[in-house]
């Protein structure tokens, strides 16, 4: 696996600057070897599932992994918004992504959520993450000194993050939770970082300045929602990071091969199923209650949320269920 | 014209209420009668021309209309963001349209915004909107009192004014000014009024939520860009209200008709040339000033804004310029 | 008045420019004109009385000025957000001047809110305002535009004005509305101009500070809320404009008298019976629609607010009622 | 000290539920315990020493606790926003409190920030710090998914520390960083909680409206800064929990004294001093790098900071020095 091969790289590292003005950066891995991960693909965001004591529970996690296997994803994100990582502590996610790998096929590749509101912490847990057998590490901003996050401070932070870690990163922006709307211009100057190699936004302007300002450095532009996928990828996606994967991913996994082969039209068509499904998970503000209540539905493991979040109501669950039900999954 | 056919039903209210719980809402219009306004097309927002002393110069506006009117549009925005409007009063905006409405051609469907910061002089100005030509107006939350404009509120505003106007009403959705971005559930309920016909947004999962709720009620999405118009278009909208248009309207026609005709891959490509220039407008933040620089520098009449918006700086204006030589327009 | 002795400098406008880097500020009025108005009291801010057709109801207005006129008051400001001012144009706000100017006593100041969206039209309005019989104008931050709102930009918007006012100017700091916090930074360097004689600011930390940096300036810091007026006085607020003053005048007038004759601990339990009204107001929401249904239970004529407002339901309204009967009023 | 008192009791609790709507609570402590911590004075929030490879310097700590342990300060904070707690790991923190805890006069209320990213790891966190010597813990909301966090969701957070913690909790309202203004009604609600004991906001208004509602609940209301600390006091606030008292903490100390003997025309004239360096830290953004240079400049050990935060530049340094030699204290 691609950690395996950069690791040794740390201990010789390259004296040649990459970015100019960033002084500290220096070459980790070659660049040829961003080559080796491809984002072209789904990537559903699993959910941690939980018992009734707010504990992981494992085996929950194995069955669902079971079913996923089934449907043609790229790869998995564990440790992301979805899977309430700010709730889960470090060892705990190291745990989910050891017994993840166990039973993921080798061909798929196992992105961890290595965030932590330290630059120092968010290292550490990232070399953690490679040596657990994470193929990259998915990165968001330390946004408690969010006021703080100057353009500066933010290259500063994903740069010693990218070259602490073993294995290639993934910015994720995330403007809604963490205050700050990460600028394309610190996009493009980190794609040229040779460990950094993509980028998860929303806004579909930013997807396509980005695609267009880093084609020369092998960088991914990936989007955060399916149900606007087609959008994400005409505007440049090659893949995407979401929620709605982990609970419809066969309907998503299709609009994104329709699109692949060029067939535009049947995957708008197909795309409108879940429109509505991803905006009672985003807009609507169901969010990771509403993902865990529509597992349960389906037939996998949602389970309780860990708090500050609070589990739906009935009326709201109810409601989960009647979107499904309009949308034709169930 | 629309507005003529409608205009004297004002004098017949129909007493049956289309939404339950709003009490007021009643027919002007019969719902086949949004028929007749296709948003299927282009609308540049224009911009205001001013002299240097801030005064209004049509002969500068006649200039730039003729030019435009050789671009396959489909329509005109005036009295919009992009023209300065909350700069320019009332009296001053009527006379724009009908400047306008005296250049262009019959076919083109003339949208002037009547905005106000009261529900009862955004009534008031519709009337006279429609009086002086347009053939629509685009109306935006009066944002004064956001902390105030609950869904009840919303609701009740629009629907006030489309009850007033003698034509039809676009709503204008923009959060990044007004600070309330208004719930699809609004645009649902909003979009079964007769006299309410389009919406304006941003947010490609919105188009494509309102697009799939309202599809039984004649109601047109709009995208507000140009350089995600392939995005947009492919979540729902069938044209855009946008300021790129003003600037570059032949490409951004182009792109609209590429898609509109399933040339998908021809879309996308063509559409990577409007991505910079976009973002430089949007996200940049050069805004009416940027707009203004690149029409002088483009042959345009763009001129002076007026206060409290500031000019390009020399260095700003030298950027606006290479952007548009890079993409390719100079 | 001031505006008299002022305003024939106008017809003498030195030709040499005013504002290069802020370094260029000369006087329209010699600075010691400023030491003529004095804000050290209690300003109320005037809700403007509709009827039920949302038209200006004059002889309500002139009902409550008689009642108002028996309080203690510094003076009176028109105008303002607690005016419901941007739903009232700009010919009912000088018609309001020209009534309110009538009716109370020559010792009174009037200060006219001239804001528009528009740098033009607020120096067109301040003119008026001067005209119809205020002494002073406050001008709130043309919001409209307020991504573009850089320091550069507020202070040319204020300078603007005011070398354009025949009155002196307040600046009125309202971030909740406008989404830009004024910096102190402008305030200190605004303060210089001979025309500019006051700020309102809610922040009172920003009162102290401003109070510290332009005490040279004889330029008035003022608190926007009466509910802390306590705490802004020793923060070295000298008076106060808000909407309390205008239901609870004598409370108000009493707190600050308590405070400038030193007897603060009268002054801070005093000031407990205006804690929860102006939360109420404030906090709550209930904003202007609250005021005037404060006002109806208080005796004066509160009546309609113009839409987009909407009014108190009868389970808010209730709720005023017990507020104002906890904190002992009625 | 007061968590020995208290903590056997965990073994105790009463089934009687204190808030008729939150069925969840029961009485760890009984309420007259809640008397025996004072916050009736000033509070300094600890910046945390690290090196220059940015580990934690306790050799810096304690030549800092000696000469903070000369100022009659009522306690200490450590592991708040000040002390950089979200880069400290819970592990860190704890060792603080202990090293804190030794070097300390056992008549200081020591005071742990226990804050997580969720409610489980804060309650585990503030059963720690109880062991580890707290007096009390500081807890701000858990941010990360704000957009979640309503009133319910709020009470439930503190109400499951609370509950779950050895020592009393005092809230911690910081809107500027979690995004959520914590309302009034949730401090009353949450006031009754026989082991929650105090708040600490910035808005005057909300202090003193919290005093009034919670007066028969033995509930402190605290500053959360020190250049305004007359007005916080006298809307209600007994004390101070701010960044300044690290670095000025004599002047504020005496500024509190002077308020508490009633001599009201002294403090205001002392805390004059006080503002420029408040608003540096607080407005200008200087934030703890300008904490840290402002200490080193003073005599101090304040070092470097971890990232994300980034070092003042030379010239920002030079403004702080110039600040504090303005006020007079260099």
């Amino acid at each position: 696996m691609f950690h395996l091969v950069c690791s040794h790289l740390l201990l010789h590292k390259s004296p040649r600057s990459y970015l100019p003005t960033m002084s500290g950066i220096t070459t980790l891995c070659q660049p040829h070897q961003k080559r080796n991960l491809s984002f072209d693909g789904i990537f559903p965001a699993l959910p941690t599932p939980f018992d009734k004591d707010e504990n992981i529970d494992f085996d929950a996690l194995k069955k669902n992994l079971a079913r996923w296997e089934k449907i043609p994803f790229k790869g998995y994100v564990v440790g992301g918004s979805y899977s309430e990582a700010p709730s889960v502590d470090p060892g705990e996610r190291l745990a989910i992504v050891k017994e993840t790998r166990k039973v993921i096929s080798d061909s798929k590749i196992l992105i961890g959520g290595s965030s932590c509101l330290s630059t120092k912490a968010t290292c550490e847990l990232s070399k953690s993450m490679g040596e657990a057998g994470a193929d990259a590490v998915m990165v968001l901003l330390p946004f408690y000194y969010r006021t703080r996050l100057n353009e500066e401070a933010i290259i500063d932070h994903f740069t010693t993050v990218a070259n602490a870690s073993p294995v290639p990163l993934v910015i994720y922006n995330n403007p809604l939770t963490t205050g700050v709307d990460i600028p394309i211009s610190a996009y493009i100057k980190l794609a040229a970082h040779p460990n950094i190699v993509a980028v998860k936004d929303g806004d579909v302007s930013k997807l396509s300045g980005t695609k267009l300002a880093t084609h020369e450095h092998n960088f991914a532009v990936l989007s955060n929602g399916a149900g606007f996928l087609v959008s994400a990828m005409v505007a440049g996606a090659v893949g995407s990071i979401n929620s709605l994967g982990a609970i419809l991913g066969e309907t998503v996994c299709e609009v994104h091969q329709l699109v692949s082969s060029g067939q535009y039209d049947e995957a708008i068509q197909l795309q409108m199923k879940l429109v509505e499904p991803d905006l009672m998970l985003r807009m609507t503000g169901h969010s990771v209650p509403g993902m865990k209540a529509a597992m349960d539905i389906l037939g996998y493991y949602g389970g309780p949320v860990r708090k500050p979040l609070q589990p739906l109501n009935n009326s709201d669950r109810e409601k989960v269920k009647e979107c499904l039900k309009k949308s034709g999954f169930i």
